[in-house]
C-alpha cells in the first residue's frame, strides 16, 4: 500500500508521501510517488500516488509525453491547462483511462488495477487547488471545512490531522502534523515505509519551495519521533479516568 | 460498522464496544455489543461482536440455547466446556454455520453477512484467554507479544494502542489505553457511536469485576477526552522539526 497526505493552509500546501510498494509481502520495492511539474513562478503541480504501480507509472508517463508534445495532445498539457479544475480534469480522464485499459487485460485473472490520486498546484493569478482524484477518475477537492486529503492507508493518522490542521494552521506545524500522521502509520502498518518525500509550496509563489527527501534513520526524523512518542508516553500518564 | 477492543495483560483483561450500528446512513441504531456468560467464580466468557447484526444475533441466541439446553445440543453448551480453546471452536463453529446459512439466503442480493468476534475468558483452574473469531470461524489467539486484539474499525484505535499496551500494563492503565483508542475512533469514524460499554475481568477471580456503560455526555469521559486531546495539543507545540 501506501500513504500520502496533502494540506490546504492559508499561507500554502504541503505534502508528504511514503515510497514502499509491494506485489506480495515477498516483493517490495521503493519507488517514488511524488511527481512535481512545473514552470517556476508560472505554475506548480504536485501529483501523489497511490494504488496499482502500473496504472499510476502509465498515466504519468502520458501526461508527462503530452506535456512534451502538446501538439498532438489536443489540449491534453497540464502546463497548459487554462485552470487548475481543467488540470484535474486531464489527470482524471488520464488515470481513468489507464486503468481502464489495464483492467480489460487482468480482469480474468482475479486482480484490479484501481489507484487514486492528490493533485496540488497553483498557476499565477489563480487560487491555490488540492484535488482527490478517485480511480473512476471522478475527484473531490480540499476545502476550508476539510482542509486536508488522504490517499492510501489513511486511517491509522487521520486522528492526529482531526485534531490538528485547521486553515489557519502555519506551514511548519502543517509539516509536523503530516509527519507525525506519517509516524503512527509507518509504525502500525508494515505496507508504508520509509524513505519519505515532503514538499511545501508557499501560497502564490507558484513553485516548490522546498522539497527533501526523508531517509530511513535520518536524524530529525528520529528525534521528532521519540519525542513525539515520549510526550505521548508522558501525556497519557498523567491523564486520569 | 463497529469498534471492539480486548487486552490480554498479566493483571487481568479489559474489554471494549461501541453500540453503533447501522444498515445504510439513514438507518442507525443502537445495539449491545458486548456479552456476558458467566458462572461466577468459575468462569467468565466474555463477547464482543462486529458485523452483520442479524449474524451476531443468531449466532448469540444459538449460543444461548445450547446453555439453557445443553442435553440437547450435543455438548456444545460454552459453559460446560472443558477448556477455553473448545469454547473458541464451539463459538466459531457456531458463527460461521449462521453466516453461511445467512449467506446463501441474501448472495443473491449482492449482500453477504460476515461477522467477527472477541471472546474472552477464563474457568477456574485454566488460563485466561482470549481469542480473536474469524468470520470463517477460524481464530487467533492474545499472545504476550501481541496483547491487544480488535475488530470492527480497528486502524484509527491502533496507534496508541501500539505505544501504550504491554503485558505488564497495568489494568487501570489498560482501561485508560482502550478509552482514548475508542476517542481517536469516535472523533475520525461516524459509523462508531457511543454509549460504550468497558468491562474488566482481574486474573483468576473468573469473573467480571468491573462492567460499566459510558452514556453519550458521560462527565468522566469527556474529561478524559479532553485533557487528553489538551495534552496531545501542548505536546505537539512543543516538538521541534
Amino acid at each position: 500500500m501506501t500513504y500520502c497526505v496533502g494540506l490546504l493552509l492559508n499561507e500554502g500546501m504541503v505534502l508528504l508521501s511514503d515510497t514502499r510498494t509491494n506485489a506480495g509481502l515477498d516483493h517490495i520495492s521503493s519507488y517514488r510517488k511524488m511527481f512535481r511539474f512545473e514552470q517556476p513562478g508560472e505554475r506548480t503541480i504536485v501529483i501523489l500516488t497511490a494504488g496499482n504501480l502500473s496504472t499510476t507509472q502509465a498515466t504519468l508517463a502520458r501526461l508527462q509525453e503530452e506535456i512534451e508534445h502538446p501538439e498532438a495532445s489536443g489540449e491534453r498539457s497540464i502546463l497548459l491547462a487554462p485552470t487548475m479544475l481543467k488540470v484535474a480534469e486531464i489527470i482524471g480522464a488520464c488515470l481513468w483511462s489507464v486503468r481502464d485499459a489495464v483492467d480489460r487485460r487482468i480482469r480474468g485473472e482475479g486482480q484490479f488495477g484501481p489507484a487514486s490520486m492528490i493533485v496540488a498546484g497553483q498557476r499565477k493569478g489563480g487560487a491555490m487547488r488540492m484535488f482527490l482524484i478517485y480511480p473512476e477518475g471522478n475527484f473531490i477537492e480540499a476545502t476550508e471545512d476539510t482542509p486536508f486529503l488522504q490517499v492510501g492507508e489513511h486511517k491509522y493518522g487521520k486522528p492526529i490531522l482531526d485534531r490538528m490542521v485547521r486553515p489557519d494552521t502555519s506551514l511548519a506545524d502543517g509539516q509536523k502534523a503530516v509527519l507525525l500522521s506519517m509516524d503512527s502509520t509507518l509504525r502500525s502498518n508494515l505496507s508504508v515505509g520509509m524513505p519519505l518525500d515532503l514538499a511545501t509550496i508557499r501560497r502564490d509563489e507558484c513553485r516548490v519551495g522546498e522539497q527533501r527527501r526523508i531517509e530511513p534513520g535520518d536524524a530529525k526524523f528520529a528525534k521528532m519521533s521519540a519525542a513525539w512518542s515520549k510526550a505521548l508516553q508522558d501525556s497519557f500518564a498523567k491523564i486520569r479516568i
